[in-house]
């Protein structure tokens, strides 16, 4: 069976349980797992015989090249509309959808197009899926995570005061995408001197200082699976609460890495690494929590922090990434993408983590 | 009043008219446009007497710079029932939604956090404000525009036989970059030779070679407004049906150009352009709109195609952009951003737009 054909019978699996005979994918990300499809507008439905794909008509031979095994349907009209058109959901009763993708006004043509079937929300379908990496899939993220590990080690090369965030940002995507990337993960967040308290910093127009220390967080796509990296770094020299906040993050991060295994609860792995920062006197000052899963998606299930009630699954990969923000003076993060196991885990990403100082 | 401030004026202006009182902004552009906030989680409620903006506590720091017209929650819950603790639809009966952007499971948690509130599905109430560009918003763009420019004088000095799409695409996103992007505006398409035919290719390993047309659509940002350009370029030599699919593109966007005003029924404009590629035999190859609005959102009110029943506005920004696709061929687009007025338009792009042999 091929890789789309089997997702989809798993799928169906799922559909079985909850008695839907269709199910409607909203999601870009979820229809390029089922059926290859990375067009930017798009709409698929599986039902018991049938997998649609439907597109407008720029997309055209792109479909017919990518997507072997789902109907094609290429339409000028709003794709919803067009589905009942081409009747996908004949035979259909109880059609599932994705809740937290559909939005309302879809969800009230859905009901229009269709007067006489029944539409079940859903969440976590294709989620749960996508949890357990396949091989290939693994093998495109191990090419991502090295992309972004050599890059990283360009860009230590490169960092000096008197380099602008942006300009570091800039040579992060350009290096990532001739090492092979398909696209950045996300804008890389550079975050320097006091701008380091910012966990979600954007990389902005300041000048990098010496005596800075400098969080950069980035990552990469390869065939739409991603890496995840981040490390601080210190210019110059550092002080004596940098070298203490450094090994705080750094030990945080290890007690996790020690303690991450399939079956364990989200939230006792989030406990490990919070317990070493709270009791190292910085717990409020890790604001975020610890990770969450990585895949097709930057970020998908399990989320890793204290309210979590997700379990962690043998064959996902997560992020694990404690940080100590301080506003007015600045932040460390440290991140690797970890591959769980039964018994334990695999550390994916391998750029160097001792505090390097430039 | 500040920019903010006239902005939600002018919003509760259009809430008013329809008896709300008050507004849910979950688009993110949308909540940028209202607040001035830039990252990724957000939420805004605009009532008669309040500004809310809510977002998680990652970034605290970063909404305490960037937004001082909105009251500020920083939360570790859930967005939508966040704003039901702190109470954002204090004396509110009935608050608009994007019914659009807002997902079917949002909706439902808004319902029942809010129990005895009456929620009323809206669209295109942003959007309305967004279509006339206010003098800092066209300094945004104009700015996006001059880097696109420039580099695609830079891309065509590099481009020759040899070199992989992929990389021509890195080498645009590192020069708009470093010419002061903020990001690229959507991952650029280089489509070389027979890809030319999609619309939407994006660049693939493919090498050029001496004889290709080469299609380069790419954009970016600055302060989050857009720039989108499209040349076409022939690598080392041309044919016949090379020149005459160029040409009639050509006649057709100059066509379209000269047409363009405020007033205008966007199906008119389109029809000006289709009817020059149509009249050249090539009407089935033209097979998408002709433009879209753009600004804060890459695509935008108005839609500019056959079915549209938009009219353009004097003082909104336009892409006109015309293609001829050809499978097993190759393709032809080229695409201009066009400020509308009253009587006639300003081409923002200044791009050549011969046909280059390079």
């Amino acid at each position: 069976m091929s890789t789309f054909a089997n997702r989809v019978a798993r799928l169906r699996t799922l559909l079985a349980e909850q008695r839907l005979d269709a199910f409607i994918v909203t999601s870009l990300t979820h229809l390029r797992y089922l059926t290859g499809f990375t067009g930017t507008n798009g709409l698929g439905v599986v039902s018991r015989r049938d997998v649609f794909l439907l597109t407008d008509s720029r997309y055209r031979a792109q479909a017919a090249q990518e997507v072997r095994s789902a109907r094609r349907i290429c339409t000028q009209r709003p794709l919803l509309e067009a589905m009942a058109e081409h009747h996908c959901l004949a035979y259909c009763k109880r059609a599932g959808f994705e809740s937290h993708v559909l939005t309302f006004q879809q969800y009230r043509v859905l009901r229009k197009s269709f007067p006489g079937k029944l539409f079940v929300p859903t969440s976590g379908f294709v989620e749960k899926l996508l949890l357990v990496k396949e091989p290939a899939e693994l093998a495109a993220m191990r090419a991502a995570m090295r992309i972004s590990d050599r890059v990283f080690g360009e860009i230590v090369t490169l960092l000096r005061p008197g380099i602008r965030e942006k300009d570091v940002a800039a040579e992060i995507t350009y290096r990532q995408h001739l090492s092979g990337a398909d696209s950045d993960a996300f804008d890389p967040i550079v975050a320097s001197g006091d701008r380091g308290s910012l966990p979600h910093g954007r990389a902005s127009n300041r000048i990098l200082r010496r005596g800075d220390l400098v969080t950069l967080d980035f990552g990469c796509t390869v065939r739409g699976y991603h890496s995840d990296l981040t490390r601080t770094v210190a210019l110059g020299r550092v002080t004596r609460r940098g070298r203490e906040v450094y090994r705080l993050v750094y030990e945080a991060q290890q007690a996790a890495i020690a303690a991450a295994r399939g079956g364990m609860r989200a939230s006792e792995l989030d406990a490990v690494a919070r317990r070493v920062i709270t009791d190292g006197g910085y717990g409020p000052a890790f604001s975020h929590s610890l990770g969450h899963g990585l895949g097709l998606h930057n970020h998908e299930r399990p989320r890793i922090s204290s309210l979590s009630t997700d379990t962690l699954t043998a064959g996902s990969v997560i992020t694990v990434e404690p940080g100590i923000y301080i506003p007015g003076w600045g932040g460390v993060r440290i991140e690797d993408d970890v591959l769980l196991t039964p018994t334990g885990n695999t550390v994916l990403t391998t750029a160097p983590k001792h505090l390097m100082v430039l």
